[in-house]
């Protein structure tokens, strides 16, 4: 077969227009609507970045206000996704619980029409952490959870539902930051998928599923799982850097550094990283923080590879004592702002996204009778 | 804000390779890996067609005689998809139906890795039928039918179900020359779709669930129930050319006409065209087939726009008994061959597709104070 076109994957081509990120561009990083990602880390909770994506202004404080009042009250779940959720063995794949839940959900409660779309994000924004955390504490732990809790944010209320207490401060800081980081990141792959939906003109409910879908690919999502899969294993940075070199010289791929669309740097994985060493000191870590940082230093070191924004999301999630497999699902419920906001952009000046493809098949042959075949 | 590119929708660019079909290539309509689909649609059963887009060749009759014993096999329900399937209202939307019983299934049947890619596959072959149906008979009947029949071909399967009796032979060979004619065709947006989630190495349930969700949007699937919504009301030859004149007059969009990549026919026109004329002979219709004759003569000499795929499907559905809310689903049993088969494809040679897009959103500014916001 002839080799892999230049053009594969359609990198570096303008695949449509969007007012919601830039991701790369010289000087700055990442920007959501012209906000520097370090600048709304600093200083937003993630709500008013959400709002920011989702309505186009970052919102005053009795806006924001009004909108956090209004995702409390969006945490229930009707009967028959939770039917749904108990269906689901604990062995299910958190990414294929959560594809399914916003699946049901778009069945109980459909976008009728496109002008709900924000009524229908709203929605999911508010109960995407309480069909996970359902789903993990009935298969888990056999327990019913009540998902209507009166947590001042979404990470805390995802944090409250996952161990039955409301978070600290500083656990509930850094879900703000992540959640803000993961938050939107332009023509990606689960965005994408969620554009090429949306171009039929599609419900955001399907939009949304077949983007988590995506995401749930180990080339996208995931890689802070395996990020953390790697380092759990390192007892030391000594143990950690022979181990890597290992692996280096036997050349296996080794998860969250570098970037398809970053050359130099990630800039949201400072953000993370100096959370996680907040983190690591807060519980008195002398292990997983001192293997990440030498984690990072052997791979610039011998690859000049950077860490992205995964690799400190690994250490900074597991000393907040979540689950590895959640990992991932907390990236769809940042994710959402910006595959939902795509999905808006996309339906305001549409056109079906219907690319070609190069033939390299059979020539044009006639059915042979049946008898006939080999 | 600027106007739409050029590029939109990345119509003519080249997305990747497919040995799969060609589309509308000089001389050869539509093709699947070299056969013309009018030589499908009149030697073959579907079986044979959904084998050869997926196995690389057409079986000889020891080969389809195993893979319709496997596919009869394979018809049974899980409890839990049954579950499931109750759960959803009688209102939903049946795409919606199979979006979240795809999903299920692959909670409940997770494709753990590629070598699994056949099974999976021949698995929802074989049970998407039985899926649909046992959703429109449970919640319009209050019957929970046997799925497991022991018809034929899929398409028999499913009219069995559906019906409650075993269908004649007309109606099973009207089924097969459907299902041949919506197999494939090559990067349309569901099947873009599914190669997008395809690229980033996620599961191939992901993948199909993302694939339907596209496929239910108005400007992709849907097409055949839009015409059978317009059919429907006119009473006579003359009643359709007086309505289609008044629509045509009001510039209202009238379904079932033209095609993005065709420019002078759809091939499968003349042949679900024959099959619908041979329909009516047989249920006596003297009103929907003339009617639905002279659409596509009036549409022809004022706008030079040809019946594609879906015109004559709603009448040739319709004299089947089949409702008119599952005609996609149909489309879903049989486009499923493509999909699987492009997941395939793009596993065998992956870059994940990430395209860019051009920003037309604001320049770098500074986060404000909450208090100093508008």
């Amino acid at each position: 077969m002839a080799k892999v076109l230049s053009g594969a994957g359609l990198r570096g081509q303008v695949a449509g227009k969007t007012a919601l990120s830039t991701v790369g561009k010289s000087g700055s990083g990442l920007t959501y609507r012209g906000y520097d990602v370090k600048d709304l880390a600093n200083h937003c909770e993630f709500e008013e970045v959400a709002y920011l994506i989702l309505k186009g202004k970052l919102p005053n404080a009795s806006e924001l206000a009004q909108y956090k009042t209004k995702l409390k009250s969006l945490r229930g779940l009707p009967a028959g996704v939770k039917t749904v959720l108990e269906t689901i063995p604990a062995d299910a794949h958190p990414m294929d619980v959560l594809r399914t839940g916003c699946s049901i959900l778009g069945n109980i409660e459909t976008e009728q029409d496109f002008t709900e779309q924000q009524e229908a994000t709203d929605r999911m924004l508010a109960c995407f952490p309480s069909i996970i955390c359902y789903w993990y504490r009935f298969t888990h732990d056999g327990v019913r959870i009540d998902v209507e809790t009166d947590d001042d944010s979404i990470g805390a209320h995802f944090l409250h539902m996952l161990h039955g207490e409301k978070p600290n401060a500083l656990h509930e800081k850094v879900m703000h930051v992540s959640l803000i980081l993961y938050a939107e990141h332009e023509f990606n792959a689960s965005t994408f998928t969620a554009r090429v939906c949306a171009s039929t003109l599609s419900d955001i409910h399907s939009c949304i599923t077949g983007a988590i879908g995506s995401l749930r690919g180990p080339l996208h999502g995931g890689a802070n799982e395996a990020a953390m899969a790697m380092i759990e294993k390192f007892t030391s940075p000594e143990h950690a850097e022979e181990e890597m070199m290992g692996m280096l010289a036997r050349k296996e791929k080794i998860m969250g550094f570098g970037h398809a669309v970053y050359s130099e740097s990630d800039p949201r994985n400072e953000i993370i990283k100096g959370w996680s060493e907040k983190l690591a000191a807060d519980v008195g870590d002398t292990v997983l923080y001192p293997v990440s940082v030498r984690c990072e230093e052997v791979m610039w070191r011998e690859k000049k590879l950077f860490c992205n924004a995964d690799f400190f999301h690994a250490s900074a999630y597991n000393f907040m004592g979540i689950p590895t497999p959640l990992f991932t699902p907390i990236f769809v419920m940042s994710r959402l702002t910006g595959w939902a906001a795509h999905v808006m952009e996309q339906r305001a000046d549409n056109r079906i996204i219907r690319p070609s493809a190069e033939y390299t098949g059979e020539e044009l042959r006639t059915v042979p009778p049946i008898g006939e075949r080999d």
